[in-house]
């Protein structure tokens, strides 16, 4: 059972992404708060009714592999199919190609839905968006005439192939070769690993993009070129022809979504077609994997969303023992025992929080393609890009956490496999990895988002958090209560983003050796700064009388994640200001 | 490939679990640390060659269920019966059944090995250990004489029959009945789940320990009473008769552990032998239980030290990326990365800090048995009463981060099955579950041992840190800056004891909801406080020349957990105190 948050996602569409901003967009104009309510909910039905009641079922039989064939679990074809009939993928994309050209905050709301309804259905439909963001960015007019429409529509779906069996974070070690051609295409020959929905037959033809080096590329990563290999060529006429020269060798065995296949992809002389420019695939990779690395980060809040539903739905049906407080000597549901309570309100807030975290990035990303000046539009994406990394390292953390404290509610039965609270928690922990694992989203965070401008955008965000400090020293005790967390917290950050701009250069190890715990820490200050935003939002919807329970909820969750959540940032600022020595000097 | 941290183990037992004064006790007085060496050194080799290339080939299969049998994976009755007939089970028991009477600190080190080379197979001796325990508290000298010796040597393995469906945690639900036959012998009828090693072919007989209700017993828990139900009756003789009426019905499809069989077994009618006095059952459960919360204890260490080595080992070999501090421009082994330092550190601190804090336990067990004088040996009770709950609590939910951490380190290879680091993370999983959850000790922990004696015995914990940072006041600037880390994490438990004495009976759930923040706080300490203590017994074998490598790290580890680790202890304290309305109040 698994119904989609769309109340808590409404109210941060309206409270937290800066809807009556994005409204006045004219990329947004004729798109009001109830068409996002109206789609929201229509596509929660869907997710609940259809794709979440695969997410046990897909898991247990798993992707299956059969002489270059993958067998889908029982079920997902027919469930893809319906998701491309009711136009699903095309949501968030440009009209032009057929989207519906929904807003980014809104189409986050919808990715988050089907993650938490099924994460190894909904990993076809990511990297598809991820193709169609690489070809929108750097396809050329024919390519995007091609395979754009197709893409958005969910006919074909798209793959990512960066990872060989020596390159994985490292990317300056792709060995694959494109080979010119002569008449504009190449062949493209080597092995990629852990491609996701590198092979399956939900979709009619897959576009792979693919990392590959021309024969005189130089080496690292600026020899790198990108390449667009369809499974099936496409005739001129659209239709489809020759089953390209790439083959599934094998898929997984993993520990987790075990129902999406991760192929290894054997490109044998297939035919490519370059994206963009030659030694560029990089740049546009990037472009595609920004994308792609925020929709993990909302992975990791829907993973947290499902196990969290699932923890509470048993803690009140479960009785076991009497209260410790001795109203009754009668066994209670485990919900009226602390340590359950505690257990719960820490991976609903981590969820809440998470969530709110990425609705404000998602807005970002809005006004960053649609704000009305080249100014506006700069500091958009200076906001958005810092916030990517914390989406992404903050919120997939967070989603073992909850995933864990999900089996942990559970007790025994949370051990055992068709409880379910079990796949979450192994579907959860490939989200610190995939799309560049934590390290690597720190090391983005210090190096290109921090450091490059001096501490500019860091510094900035600080002094937006202190606006909020402002509101909630004028408003009611628990608004006040929540801005004195809010600005311890936030002077750790800032004390933090000042060492490492004063000391990187000098010490860089010392200073990288702080960047996981920057990045939680940044992480955490954003996210409960949303939640300090979403408590003035719900003071002032309750003094208009609105939705009382809601907001009465919305308000305790701010006020837990301050006294529980936030205090962790003094903690993060201690170790990187004080444990680089002793972190360094362990002997290993 | 696993390799036992023998070392680590006898700088714990001479410097951390009281050797000096454990060796002048007659129990232990023709025992010397040579000894401990010897011994530890051989289990430790059986271990790496015999017991741990069967974890993943075990894993991968799992213990089958066939038609009321058992069928073990491949490997795991040889290894049984080459264990039993080493001897390695009758470790740590009495002479007088056969015994060899080790100390606990030497026994608490085997155990771990066991369990790090493979924990599904060594939780057929740990449950064995659990029945053993219980037969030496309240067995009749006839029960002794017919089962120990065999149980000691690991001919026969030992079950403990708790849960029900019904009764979990709660203990007071239980059902299951026990019906006299007038002739001494009971008749057992029931249905218990989650038994570990319930039904299985590798030793002859199986011992099941088993919770059940007498007819006109008491409701509750005050109404339980303990009997022994074997599998195989016992002749006179000391042979083995009938099979006795209990069956395996099922066995449960498991997250981890796979390899351990865990049983729903039925009892009908089968033949029991009460342990000691009716309706005392729960009592003599707790002393077998205490040993086993222990034991898994030992786990949560043997389980990090398993996937720290695992991920070490990844980090030496795996290349990948230039370093960040620009030495050099080619790809360097990932250990050079300072985030895959940090992660590896935390790994290995935690999994020495637990150990250490087992030791530091296991010194107060063997003391609490065979001090000298009644005050000596209540004295060493409380302190080792107190610790078991921290040990289980504090090092299963660290097993937890470092086994996670593990598969982090390995990146998209981790989450591959045949990698082996996800079999860590799955197995890692139950053990803040079984033998009663983490807040299951957190209770105990707060209740009877902090609240019943009004804060005497943890106070008393608090000054005995108090000595030791006298010590490290006084010593080098690393033991000084150490000791001031650890004062801090002392004062704030002080703090919490207090409050937890004066609030507790007036707002017992505001209390109850900091008791495993309450816990993690006192493990964190107790684990800190015994690094700290091995830095100072380092920084004097160093000063006599001894052992420079290894002594030079235990001081770094020390360091490098009082500056990451140890800080914690502030905000658990702060939860603590100023957390409880929040979490009272949050909506679920």
């Amino acid at each position: 059972m698994f119904t989609a948050p769309t109340k808590d996602m409404l109210f941060n569409i309206e409270h937290i992404s800066g809807w009556s901003d994005l409204a006045t967009l004219p990329a947004y104009g004729a798109f009001a708060l109830e068409d996002a309510a109206a789609v929201l909910e229509e596509f929660g039905r869907f997710c609940s009714e259809v794709i979440a009641p695969l997410n046990a079922s897909g898991d247990e039989v798993g992707a299956q592999f059969d002489k270059g064939r993958v067998i889908m679990p029982d079920g997902f074809a027919e469930a893809y199919a319906r998701f491309v009939e009711m136009g699903w993928q095309s949501l968030p994309h440009p009209e032009d190609f057929g989207g519906q050209g929904l807003p980014r905050a809104v189409g986050a709301a919808a990715t988050e839905m089907l993650n938490a309804a099924n994460m190894s259905f909904a990993l076809c439909p990511l990297l598809t968006d991820g193709a169609i963001e690489a070809l929108l960015t750097a396809g050329s007019d024919a390519q995007k005439e091609t395979y754009l429409a197709k893409l958005v529509s969910g006919e074909w779906s798209g793959t990512m192939n960066l990872t060989e069996p020596q390159a994985g974070s490292d990317l300056a070690r792709i060995k694959s070769k494109a080979a010119p051609q002569g008449d504009g295409t190449y062949h493209i020959s080597g092995t990629k690993i852990f491609i996701t929905y590198g092979e399956h037959d939900m979709s009619q033809n897959t576009v792979h993009l693919v990392l590959a080096r021309t024969p005189d590329a130089p080496a690292g990563v600026k020899g790198i070129s990108l390449f667009l290999v369809p499974k099936f060529l496409v005739n001129a006429d659209g239709s489809l022809g020759d089953r390209n020269a790439v083959t599934c060798v094998s898929i997984e065995h993993k520990l987790g979504v075990t129902a999406s296949p991760t192929a290894v992809l054997e490109f044998e002389g297939a035919t490519g077609f370059l994206i963009g420019e030659e030694n560029s695939g990089l740049r546009y990779m990037f472009e595609m994997m920004n994308a792609a690395r925020y929709a993990v980060g909302l992975q990791g809040v829907a993973i947290a969303e499902r196990a969290y539903q699932q923890a509470l739905s048993f803690a009140k049906e479960r009785v076991q023992s009497a209260p410790v407080d001795g109203t009754t000597r009668d066994a209670v549901t485990i919900i009226h025992h602390p340590d359950v309570r505690r257990l719960l309100a820490r991976m609903q807030v981590l969820t809440e929080g998470g969530r709110a975290l990425a609705a404000y990035t998602a807005g970002w990303q809005d006004f960053a393609r649609h704000a009305a000046t080249p100014e506006e539009r700069a500091e958009a994406t200076a906001a958005s890009e810092f916030l990517t990394p914390l989406v992404k390292g903050y919120c997939t953390e967070n989603g073992i956490e909850v995933a864990s404290a999900g089996v942990q509610v559970h007790g025994g039965m949370g051990f055992i496999e068709e409880t379910g609270a079990a796949q979450h928690y192994r579907d959860a922990r490939i989200l610190p990895i995939y799309e560049g694992t934590t390290a690597i989203q720190a090391n983005d965070l210090l190096g290109r988002k921090t450091l490059r401008d001096g501490g500019v955008t860091a510094l900035k965000m600080a002094a937006r958090v202190q606006e909020t400090e402002k509101q909630l020293a004028a408003g009611s005790p628990a608004a006040q209560a929540v801005g004195r967390r809010l600005g311890i917290a936030r002077e750790s950050f800032q004390s933090v983003v000042t060492y490492f701009v004063n000391t990187a250069k000098d010490t860089p190890n010392a200073a990288y050796a702080g960047s996981v715990p920057y990045l939680m820490l940044a992480g955490n200050l954003m996210s409960g700064w949303q939640l300090a935003r979403s408590l003035l939002a719900a003071e002032k919807a309750l003094s208009d009388g609105r939705d009382v329970d809601f907001m009465t909820a919305k308000i305790a969750s701010a006020q837990f994640y301050a006294d529980h959540i936030l205090c962790d940032a003094e903690i993060q600022r201690t170790r990187i200001l004080e444990g680089a020595d002793s972190l360094l000097s362990v002997s290993l």
